[in-house]
């Protein structure tokens, strides 16, 4: 949906880092676009384009999901639901694990706040293995509510983030693949 | 600066938690504030009359600053710079560390974002007792930038915070006391 410019603009924007957090990793650094406000208002605009008229709230992940999920919410005139780490948000609240390569992790959002048959979008800035985005559908989900839409600024290619999101039947999509 | 009504639409709708996350504290949930757009854009019009003309940059705290700040920047056309913690941007960087009850912390920011002779407003969503502000201000100061303003929702009162910030001769402003 995104023109041409506008993802030229972003590839020329995020800066990529080899080899952070570790060893083999291309780090995509989105932090270049929040110096542009044009540009981020862009984005924005995109991203509210591929929700407008199909969702009743937006959940953003902790941290870099509020970056574009707040403004995406604003722009549809819709809620919008924090879904943080585990032990920041006060009790009480719905909760959901998932694996880690060493380890779990646990995200979390307020009892109350996604109500019975609201239809969702999940937003985060990237999608990569597609693990946290997964739990979050999953803790949607167990609160009666539809998740109809996934957005990400980024989807990697080649980590098979896609084929776990497949099961929730609902529309993928990311304005840059790498 | 804000009105009487949306300072009253607030209170009402930030949820106080006792004794969380530890006995004793009364926890300020925001968390409802984002379930309604129009509130949150009363809160960013107010947030952004106050610095208006008098930044050419915002930098905001991870993660509940970049709620209210990205917001306040896209509302100036200016420059957001994202203060993350430790080990979360990648390589160059620019830290500052500060003392916690137990332990320390270490926030950056991204090398040459932030630009010399810039006025900055520090943004976050609290001002409790100001160890994360202050940490904030030396970072935007030892990159030769102004700290010019600093902007909460909340300030809370009796915490000194305030007074620790007092130092860089900048602006304070928080919509709300407790």
């Amino acid at each position: 949906m995104a023109s041409a410019e506008l993802i030229k603009k972003l590839e020329d924007t995020i800066e990529n880092i080899p080899d952070f957090p570790i060893p083999g990793i291309q780090f995509k650094d989105i932090s270049p676009i929040f110096l542009d406000p044009k540009l981020y208002e862009d984005v924005i605009a995109d991203l509210a384009a591929f929700s407008k008229g199909k969702v009743d709230a937006v959940c953003g992940i902790e941290s870099r999901g509020y970056l574009f999920g707040i403004a995406i919410a604003v722009a549809l005139e819709v809620p919008f639901i924090l879904i943080r780490k585990a032990g920041k948000l006060p009790p009480p609240v719905i909760s959901e694990s998932y694996d880690l390569e060493y380890g779990s992790a646990i995200i979390e959002t307020r009892e109350g706040q996604i109500k019975k048959g609201q239809r969702i979008l999940i937003h985060d800035d990237l999608l990569a293995t597609g693990g946290t985005t997964e739990a979050a559908a999953k803790l949607v989900e167990k609160q009666g509510a539809i998740v109809s839409q996934f957005s990400f600024l980024i989807g990697l290619k080649g980590l098979n983030g896609d084929e776990k999101l497949k099961k929730f039947g609902a529309e993928v999509y990311h304005i840059l693949g790498y």
